[in-house]
Order: structure tokens, then C-alpha cells, then sequence
């Protein structure tokens, strides 16, 4: 393994087109601006935001894109080559890739004959054609064009001749990438590695690699193809894709990196390596793998007493990498003691020293560890987690108690009134004052969150300065059905802060409400929002 | 690749010993049991059972196992060599190993001589010691012993020499087998090839692999060892396993088999792969992978229209191997970007042969296209794309009608009962006749549940036999807050089959109740039910 530098490697992002692939996966146009925004910061040289011709919310994506300003990444439209038996300037596919506005295209050609007589129906000259004329196209409208060779593994071991003619077209089109595609995700390393040497060597157009995982060695191949001359490697975020998924470049790059030496992305970028495989995660609402290779939950995570101490003496005996440098960090499973130590660690980030002897903070930790178990997940919710650790201690003053809600949805009123409609009544004390309200809402939650605001208002009017931004949803046990325990996660921003809240319950107004009273207090405490009334006597 | 038989090589799994390392991972002694019995039928040539040194739970496993009737695997038992400074008589984990009375015994042993000082605390000559009068130990009892040497591949990198000599300490010792092991899972294809030959070439002892998943590579880690000469591979089911777990035997195995020709399990029972997989999955409560290569529910899965017509056309063009060569199958996937083709080919799966010419079609293929834009996906709610077509075509008997429902939730009432709670009241017809009714439950999608229920079973009795065995809610555009839209997901069984359905609306009642509706309506639908009265003359 080499530590030294060496030559650049430019990942090229496919998460927001070829991921979205993936069974089960939807972006919505927000989602996928609010990652070209993260992958352009961490430093991603090209991310490919849609396909232009085939959707309007890829079009409407790259309406959009335009105004987003880019620090690093240059942006990517994806298409097709021209039609058989067509001209290119008629070809409503490439017109719609001009029309994005994107500084680079990508082409896809097939280079497989079997695909060009039996999917594509022409002949082989044509689509030699096809490939040569759609990239001249699009070079001479000044864009950078990236050429993918659609199945060129398949196809070249087949054919080698044909395979390597339509290498040759994209080159005499003007592509500025070359990229091997290994599409159905068959070939194995020794393979590709053979292969794309073989095309480095005759070929004076960079190239890259597409892999994707139906044999499990999509990473193993592309480092492979890196290897032997490769320069771009395509792949998405947590190896989202269709079928098994296309190439991780979330385990990609730090192979890359980290033991191959070479340079991707700027240095400190790499810390946030979790952080962006979490983010890809929750806007496609799967759940993150704990068992993803570097930046999982439990990939640093070190089981029994000898093996634990070895690891904090030498940690280099265990640990393949150091786990900061992709932004995870080391665990110890001896459950009890961790809980209390990142209990105490985290207390002191908030400027809260903590003796673990005293029977408030042994109260406290083991209310942690239950409400743990009970499915709290305070990492999206850590303003919940702040709340909890301040109350324990009587730090939050009582904003306001509830007295009681009832909240009704209903279809179809008797009186014939349509519906669905949901309005909620609220009963509340702040000091000595009682507050009586009701308001309706979109949905059953939305109407309990209008009705709340406007019970507080008038006494707490920074609260108009409070937005929900995120309301998320996750059911804990689906297998108890519509029993079944929720964890509801809301993000609320004023200002330029922003918050998250937590609320565990079977009942998921339940867990709404406790999320949205956490949501408030939280960002009164903080705003040091007084509470009319000598609250520091009385800790309810 | 090649087709071609070439040598034989032993897969030996250790998803009873290390695959229980894996954080959250448990299995009882029946379990282990079972799995070996799967196992030995399979065909896998060596079975790791526990460590009986380290637990009473493995002492009682091999002493049921002995019951066991194996027909192909021959059973190890797993433990460390001698302790330092004692005789290989005295030591308490040497003479459980014997205890456990297995064939095989596999002894792991240091080869990186800075675990030698670190950890075990000992010298460099003391080790080797150990590992050859360990192994003569046993081999002198009439056991076949494999070695395996941990963290072989970082101690090799670092000092080749000491790493050498603790190889032929085990040869030495009559080591039927030595197995590199990379313990940390740190070291990449290239240099497991490399190293693995280089071993090959100088020892006449036939070699083994063990990899870890760390790298993400573990698989490919496996296959480089086996080309560069490796006759064993060591892994688990699933790639279970402590950190980010073990290599994957469910991926190595077709790719050994099908692609590079190596005779590992009898041919049939490839095709129980999938079976295999998912028995262990059930057995430590993992759900199944959907993106597991070979076997995974998605990894044959094929979206988009033109695509699709041409997979049925010449599989080979799209898929790697054949799935049901590994016990899998082909699905094609109703989703977004599915154009007509799609549907008309689900509609021809259940049945129905449709003229896209046809008004009715026409609209139904608009109306499917609105749908998927509201945030429907039916990939997981087929049964509610199937009743969409069937309805449309008229051919649903309409089961009930919904006059209304109201569904409330209160905390605190005015009297002081504690909350939250959830009741639900609903209307509807059958035929001509009127329900009214009630019911209470585990919050509100729970007690609307249990509502309708109640409502229909008198009519339809059929219905207690229908479980609602997942519940699933993701919210599809999260940055409107509380009003966001949410897409309900519902898994219901009856008997054994299962069925999948999905309702989309701001109010999270309302699309529980569309999936809740379709869900019974499907259900009714295919156990032909005959709706009471004449429902076949009104198709409302």
C-alpha cells in the first residue's frame, strides 16, 4: 500500500439518475438539488442529474439546477445516441439534452452487436454512425461529452472487433471520456483488469469505468479498472442502483484514497464521508446499513474486554483505517459503560458536566438506554436528546402544560360534507392562564401543529419565526402491522439555526405531538424566550 | 470465463462461529443445529460449529451434533493454540476442543509479530512453538487440523520473515490445511493475489482464505485467493459477521461455479441458493436483502419498456447468469418510468389481454402515469395495481361502499382519562344493507383498522384469516412539514400468500385507509368471494 500521492481519480456521481434506478427509490426535485448541493461541496467532479429526454422531473431538475451556484462539480445530462436512420439535428432525445443546459453530456452507445441487432434493430455500421454523429453533435455545441459504452465488457468479450470500432467512433465523435460499462454487472476483477488495460493501451482518450454489483465485486472492479488505467469511476452513494445496485463510491473512495493513494476529493471532505452516506439514506428513506463498509454503524465497532483494550492501545492491530478519517467513529459493544460514556460525552458538548455517581445522572442514563430500546434515535433528533438530558436536570422551564387535545378526521360527514378533513382542539395552561383552541389542518398532524402555534402564539410570538422543514416518518416493527410503534423526526429552522426532534409512540399523533412539543420548547429554550411568570419556581 | 470443470474447491462456513460475532446476531443451539443439517444437505465440504473453549452453548451444540447424520460435511470445532509458557496437556481449551469430538479442528494462531507481542504478550519464538505442538497435538489425535493464520496478509506486509515461519510452524505441526487469513479486512484484491501465489509457490500445504468485509471486497478478496491457488474458502452465509462481516459465501459460490467453473456443492442444489440464504436469514431475524447478489428479490428485477421486451427476448442480453439457476426468479417492475408496455405485460401476468387502442385503456395508462406523479408506487402495492386495471375494466365487484367514517384521538379528556387514545366510528352499505359501528385501538390507523374489520366480517367471514403483517408510512416531500404528502405502504397475509398495497394523501388516515380498503378488497377479489346480492348488474 502506498501513502504517497499519486495521480487524480474524478468520481463521477450517478445517484440522482442511475440510483434512482434502484427498486424503491424516488427523488423528488428538491431531494435532488439539495444533493447536487452536497456532492458539489464535498467535492465530487461531475454528478449526472437526469435524463432529460425521459421524464419532466428530470426537465424541471435541470430548470432548477441552473441557478444552483457549483464550488467543484460540473453537471451532467444523460442520454441516448441519436435514433437509427435519423438525423441528429431532428433527434428529439439530443435536443432535449441541449436544452438542460449542462456543461457535460453523456451519451450512452451500445457496444455489444448482439444489443445493436437484436434491442436497437439496426444495423452495426448505423450505429457506428449513431455513436460518431450524436458526439460530434454535442461536442459542437460545446459541450464536454462523456461516452458510456453500454455493455462494453459483454460486448468485447464476444466481439472484440465490433466492440472496439464503437470506441473508436465515440473518439472520432470528440468524446472527452471514454467510459467501459460493465451493464448486466457480470464480469470479475481479473477481467476488467485485463480488459481495460487492453484498451488504455491502444486508446489516447482518458478513460473511465461503470460497474455495476450482480456479482458482488462492483467496488473490486472498479478499483481493478483504476488500477489499470481508468481515470473516471462512475457509481452512486451506498451503491444505490438497479437490481443489486451500481458501484459504491462511498467504499470506492477511501480504497482509493486512503490505500491506494490517489486524489479524489479535498482532504477534509473525507471526514464527512458518513455524513453524505447518511444524508443519500434518509432523503431515499432507507435505512442506513450498519454494516456498510466504512461508515456503518457497526464497521468500527469492537466486541470483548482484551480485544477492546488492544485496539485503544494500538488501534492500528484492528482497524484497517482510522475511523475519523471517513467521519465514523470506534465503539465498544460492552454496552452498559459506552452508553454512560457517550451519555457524559455528549452532556459536555452542551456545557453540562456530569458526576455518573450522583442519582440523578444514574436515573438518567438509564432512562436513556430504555428509551433507546423503546426505538428513540436521538441522532436526527438531537435537540429531543438535549431536552431530555436539561428537564432531568430542571433546566427547561415550563413553557406551557397540556392539559388535553382530541383530534378528528373524518370522511363523509353525515350532513354529506366531503372529506377527509382533520381538526384539532387543544387545552393548555402557560402560568395560570388557560388557553382553549382549535384549528383544522391538512392531515391529522398538520392540524394538532396548527392548533398548538396558535394556542402559543399570542403568549410566545417568536414562535411565528419557526418553520417545520422536514417531517419524517418511520415505522419501527412493521411486522405488528397497523400496531405498530412509529418514530417520527421533525427538523424545524428560524433563523439560520435548525433543529431536530424525536417522538417514539404506537400512536403516531402520539409521536407527532411529542416531536412537535420538543420542536417548540427546544427553540424557545435556545431563543431564551422567557415564560411570562416565575417559572424557576416551580420545575412541573 | 470458463465453462469448463476445473479443480474442486472446499467451502468451509463458519456462519455458526464467526457469523454469530456479528452485532445483533444470535442463534440457539436448535438453530445451529437446523442450519447444519441445511448445510450438510447443500453440499458445503467443512461445517465451523462454535468454539466449545468459550461458551457452554457450544459444548451442548457438539454434543447434539454428534446425533447428526452427515452426509457430506465433516464438522469443525474452532479454538486458539496452547496459551504461552504451559504444555499443550494442560490446557483447558485445547482438551475442549478434543471434548468436542468433531473430525476437524481448526486452530487459529498470531503470524503478525506485533499481535504476538501486543496482544498475546509473548515472544516471537514462544508463538511458533505454540502453533506447531498445538497443531501435532491435535493432528496426533487423529484429527484433521486446520490452521488458520490471523491477520496473515497485514503481518506478511510488515514482516514477511516472521510471518513465514509461523506458516511452517504449522506444517510442521501437520497442518492439514493453512488457512491466510485477513483478519481486519483491510487488504485489497491485488495484493491477496499476489501474496496468496507467492505462498502457493513455496508451501506444500494446501491453502485456504478467510476475508472480512471491511474493504467492501471481501468477495473478490475470496476469488483472487482461489486464483492465485486457494482451494478452501472460508465465509459465511449472508457474509455474516463481526464489523462489517465475513466473505459472502452466498456470492462467492456462482461465481466460483457458473463463471470461472469450479466444482463446489452438486450441481441441483445451486439451485436452492435463494432457500439456503433466506433459512439463515429467518433464523437470525435479519429481513432478507433485496439487493443481495444472486439472490436477492431485486436482483433480477427489470424495469422500463423497451428493456423489458428485449430480457424476454435473449435473457443473456440482460442478465448475468440465469436466475433460476440460483434458485431465483425474473420480476418486472411497475414503476415510475414504465411506459405502456410495461403495464400491458403485468395486465397479460394476471390474466388480462388489453388493446392499447381502446379508450378505456388509453385512459387507464393516463391515469396510471397521474397516479405514479401523485407519489404512488406500486412496486411494493402491486395488489393495488392489479385492482386499478381490474377496476377499471369493470371487473371488481364492488364488496361495500363507504357512507363516512370519523376517527379521534384525544389525550386528557375533560373528565381526567389519561390518553392518548384512539376510537374510530364508521359507515357503510353492503348491497342494501347498513353498517354502523365502532371500535377503539393502538392509535389511529390501528383503530380505523379494526373499524372495518368489525364492520365486514359478519358479511364476510372469510376475512379473519387476513394478517396485516407489515405496516409501512414514508413521507414524499418532507420540506412541507406537518402537511407533507405520505405514502402508506400495507403487507397483508392470508393462508400463504401475501399481498401488497398503497395509498398516497396529505392526511396520513386517508392513505391508510386507501391501502386498508385495498388491501381487504384484493384479498375478497381473489378468494372469490361472491359479493351478497346482485353486485355483477352495478358496477359502481
Amino acid at each position: 500500500m502506498s501513502a504517497n500521492l499519486r495521480d487524480a481519480v474524478y468520481l463521477y456521481d450517478t445517484t440522482l439518475r442511475d440510483g434512482t434506478q434502484g427498486e424503491g427509490i424516488s427523488l423528488s426535485v428538491e431531494d435532488k438539488l439539495a444533493l447536487l448541493r452536497f456532492l458539489d461541496t464535498f467535492g465530487v467532479a461531475y454528478v449526472e442529474g437526469g435524463w432529460p429526454g425521459s421524464n419532466p422531473k428530470d426537465l424541471e431538475f435541470f430548470r432548477r439546477a441552473g441557478d444552483v451556484p457549483l464550488q467543484r462539480a460540473r453537471l451532467a445530462a444523460f442520454g441516448s445516441t441519436r435514433r437509427p436512420g435519423s438525423a441528429c439535428d431532428d433527434d428529439p432525445n439530443l435536443a432535449a439534452l441541449l436544452e438542460a443546459g449542462t456543461p457535460v453530456v453523456t451519451l450512452f452507445g451500445k457496444s455489444w452487436d448482439l444489443h445493436v441487432t437484436q434491442a436497437l434493430r439496426t444495423s452495426l455500421e448505423e450505429n457506428l454512425a449513431m455513436i460518431r454523429e450524436s458526439v460530434a453533435h454535442m461536442a459542437g455545441q460545446g459541450r464536454e461529452v462523456v461516452y458510456d459504452a453500454e455493455h462494453f465488457f459483454d460486448g468485447y468479450l464476444r466481439n472484440p472487433e465490433y466492440a472496439w470500432a464503437t470506441l473508436r467512433a465515440a473518439r472520432e465523435g470528440g468524446a472527452r471520456w471514454i467510459v467501459l460499462c460493465d451493464t448486466n454487472g457480470g464480469t470479475l476483477p481479473h477481467e476488467i483488469e485485463r480488459i481495460t488495460a487492453e484498451v488504455a493501451r491502444r486508446l489516447d482518450v482518458p478513460l473511465g469505468i461503470h460497474c455495476h454489483n450482480d456479482s458482488g465485486v462492483a467496488v473490486a472492479n472498479s478499483l481493478a479498472a483504476v488500477r489499470a488505467g481508468a481515470r473516471q469511476v462512475q457509481g452512486t452513494i451506498n451503491g444505490l442502483g438497479e437490481r443489486t445496485g451500481n458501484a459504491d463510491l462511498v467504499t470506492i473512495l477511501p480504497n482509493l484514497a486512503l490505500k491506494l493513494g490517489y486524489r479524489l476529493v479535498p482532504e477534509p471532505q473525507m471526514e464527512r464521508l458518513q455524513e453524505l452516506s447518511r444524508t443519500v439514506s434518509e432523503r431515499v428513506n432507507r435505512p442506513p446499513d450498519p454494516f456498510h463498509p466504512f461508515v456503518g454503524e457497526s464497521a468500527f465497532a469492537h466486541k470483548g474486554g482484551i480485544h477492546v483494550s488492544a485496539v485503544r492501545r494500538q488501534p492500528e492491530t484492528y482497524e484497517h483505517v482510522p475511523p475519523e478519517r471517513v467521519g465514523n467513529r470506534r465503539r465498544v459493544l460492552v454496552s452498559e459503560l459506552s452508553g454512560a460514556s457517550n451519555v457524559l460525552y455528549k452532556a459536555r458538548e452542551y456545557g453540562l458536566e456530569l458526576d455518573p455517581e450522583t442519582p440523578v445522572v444514574r436515573d438518567l442514563l438509564r432512562h436513556v438506554k430504555e428509551l433507546e430500546h423503546q426505538g428513540y434515535h436521538f441522532e436526527a433528533g438531537e435537540a429531543s436528546f438535549e431536552l431530555l438530558l436539561r428537564r432531568a436536570l430542571g433546566l427547561v422551564p415550563p413553557f406551557f402544560t397540556l392539559e388535553g387535545f382530541r383530534l378528528t378526521v373524518a370522511k363523509g360527514g353525515p350532513d354529506g360534507t366531503p372529506g377527509p378533513d382533520a381538526e384539532a382542539t387543544i387545552r393548555l395552561r402557560v402560568g395560570s392562564e388557560r388557553i382553549h383552541t382549535a384549528a383544522s389542518g391538512n392531515g391529522p398532524v398538520n392540524a394538532l401543529d396548527h392548533a398548538l402555534r396558535k394556542a402559543l402564539l399570542p403568549v410566545y410570538p417568536t414562535l411565528a419565526s419557526f418553520r417545520l422543514v422536514d417531517y419524517k416518518v418511520r415505522v419501527l416493527d412493521g411486522q405488528a402491522g397497523t400496531a405498530a410503534r412509529v418514530r417520527v423526526l421533525i427538523e424545524t429552522a428560524a433563523d439560520s439555526t435548525r433543529w431536530g426532534t424525536v417522538g417514539v409512540s404506537t400512536n403516531i399523533i402520539e409521536a407527532s405531538w411529542l416531536a412537535l412539543v420538543d420542536s417548540v420548547e427546544y427553540g424557545l429554550m435556545k431563543m431564551q424566550v422567557e415564560r411570562p411568570g416565575n417559572w424557576a419556581v416551580s420545575t412541573g
